[in-house]
């Protein structure tokens, strides 16, 4: 036996509900074995009547069927559990059972005192749309690229983005500090492009570099961009860690508006019965560490993600989340100006639309762009 | 069209090859819209033909079948592309295309050139053997836990385990810094009380306590720990990002060994046509981010590998990598003293065995410790 061991916990708890696919033994087993897994990690019989027993051991506050071989369970954890911290939030709420098959974290319920441990997003939709100046109608966003295009001629498209009233031009996330598109030469052109044209077009286009780079060089990054004029940054968690993320997110002196970006993400929500569902890897996850938009690929495009599952992320950006501000949802990936009117029935306007390669088709740029914000409009 | 490109690249290209599951048409399909979707992400056909053609584009280089519905093809990818960084070298590898189902990262083939940006393990199997000073046996290592024990209960945990022989000594994953078990005061204690059982042994055990921490506390907790006389370090790159890992091991002041944990990681696998194979991201990909041994779930445990997935991390952790150092298997979860025959006769003597719960059981730890070792040799 351990130690009889006393904790003096607040009681406070957090749920997370998890489904689990089986027959419903094996789904209880599942949901039963989860209270250990994720916690003590060690042999139940082995800890007393104690407080890690009455306290630290996850618990099933409830289990239903879903279908018949789909089960639904609401395990909850001490708040104290996760130190307060997003790495081992995350991996109390998911770490070791995202190795055994059948288990998939449907949503998160967490609870006021372990939020106010977050900052979450620094701008949500409001601040954004104060920032950009934009009351009611949908953002516009689009990206920088291909990959190997010099950052002159990177820059002369935020330029012609800027001129045509794209209101976010973010990099492509395949441009990070390769040889042929230096990150701050790029950056450097680019917001310098943006601000030109906005002050041709009197618009608030901003420009957003692609964070996604080594750990030890993300901040110093950040603070460049800044100088430079970069309007906001997009990092991709999957890369760079969800916490990186919140770091940038928290820090003060930079202070800007963050994109979550999905590559390398996507294996969680690939496998309907595994990882984490879209509602909360690309909504609730994405809030809480800090993205301001959360870009996932529009139904209809060259992924696979259905209506219904961009339905569930649209519902995870807005959820109650205590003190966590809503965030826009960021449809992007195969988007065509045709697309805009189906889309605009399905997202309303509280949507950041991301087209692509798409505005590349057509009499020129800032043309086109033109004809993507009347379309909105 | 974009503007025509000319790029001064090496020419160097490095492969990965995807297993992709559907007939052969959809197969074709699916590898050659990897060679696009993973580098411009752009409609080839506004692209001329120039180096960003010639160049950027990945190439399908090899294409078979499996099986009916399984192919796989090699894609080659320009080193350039990578940046020589981690994080966007994962993101050429996967990043979009984690994505789409049906696409698995079976191996990566990494050009000599675009390996010397990375300085990979820096101990190795080697390495810690000499470190450790065990020749040729088998290692040993176990777990401190469950979470919600006191430091003090820990490091009295920590001192029977040295006292027993036991090689490594690391926190469970689920030790963070809660409130029950702050970082520095755990550390501090259970680096003392292995120290002490050294002194009384002679045995070189070592404390790892668990750097899974969030972004901007990583590297000063990392100081703390070396300081305080840890002898390695573990971290779960699925919750601190794996460039976080390889920052912590490139960082010649910490130059401890590194321990790998899996935690928030299975969903990458535990689909067998989606993310990435079992030997690419617990062999190949740790060694790309430094880990000296990389922690698995045993064939047969609770978890649900199998003998050959187990098998193939083996061989990801040894494949020649030019100047990566191969590292140790170290599979545990759920293991028991009785296992150690079977798991002997498949990992041969080139693996760290991670006894966690089981040691708890019988008379007294570091009893069972010395059977653990003397069944070992």
């Amino acid at each position: 036996m351990i130690p009889h061991t006393s904790l003096n916990l607040s009681g406070e708890r957090f749920n997370v509900i998890y489904k689990f696919r089986g027959d419903e033994a094996t789904a209880r087993g599942k949901a039963r074995g989860i209270c250990f897994e994720q916690t003590i990690e060690f042999p139940a019989d082995l800890v007393g009547d104690d407080d890690i027993r009455g306290q630290i051991f996850g618990r099933v506050e409830s289990f239903r069927p879903l279908d018949d071989i789909h089960f639904e369970a609401t395990v909850s954890y001490a708040a104290e559990s996760s130190g307060f911290e997003l790495t081992q939030l995350l991996n109390v709420i998911l770490g070791n059972s995202s190795i055994k098959p059948g288990i998939r974290v449907q949503r998160l319920e967490l609870s006021e005192r372990l939020l106010a441990a977050f900052k979450g997003p620094r701008f949500g939709r409001d601040g954004l749309r104060e920032r950009l100046g934009v009351k009611e109608r949908p953002l516009l966003a689009t990206a920088l690229k291909p990959m190997g295009l010099s950052p002159e001629s990177l820059a002369d498209y935020a330029y012609q983005f800027a001129l045509g009233g794209i209101d976010i031009i973010k990099d492509d996330h395949g441009l990070a500090n390769q040889s042929f598109s230096p990150f701050k030469e790029r950056v450097e052109l680019c917001a310098a492009a943006v601000a030109r044209a906005n002050a041709e077009t009197g618009f608030n286009s901003i420009y957003m570099p692609n964070l996604t780079a080594p750990a030890d060089q993300i901040m110093d990054k950040a603070r460049f961009a800044k100088q430079a004029g970069a309007g906001g940054l997009m990092i991709a968690p999957g890369l760079a860690g969800f916490d990186g993320m919140r770091r940038l997110a928290d820090d003060d002196n930079i202070a800007l508006p963050i994109l979550t970006h999905p590559a390398f993400q996507g294996s969680f929500v690939t496998s309907p019965d595994n990882g984490i569902s879209h509602y909360t890897l690309f909504g609730q996850m994405a809030r809480l560490a800090g993205a301001d938009g959360t870009i996932f690929p529009n139904y209809g495009g060259r992924f696979s993600f259905s209506r219904d599952e961009c339905g569930e992320i649209v519902e995870g950006t807005a959820v109650s989340m205590h003190n966590l501000k809503p965030i826009f949802p960021v449809p992007g990936g195969g988007m065509y100006l045709d697309s805009i009117a189906d889309m605009s029935a399905f997202y309303g306007q509280d949507v950041i639309y991301l087209i692509g390669g798409g505005l590349h088709r057509g009499d020129g740029l800032a043309e086109t762009c033109r004809r993507f914000r009347q379309l909105i409009a």
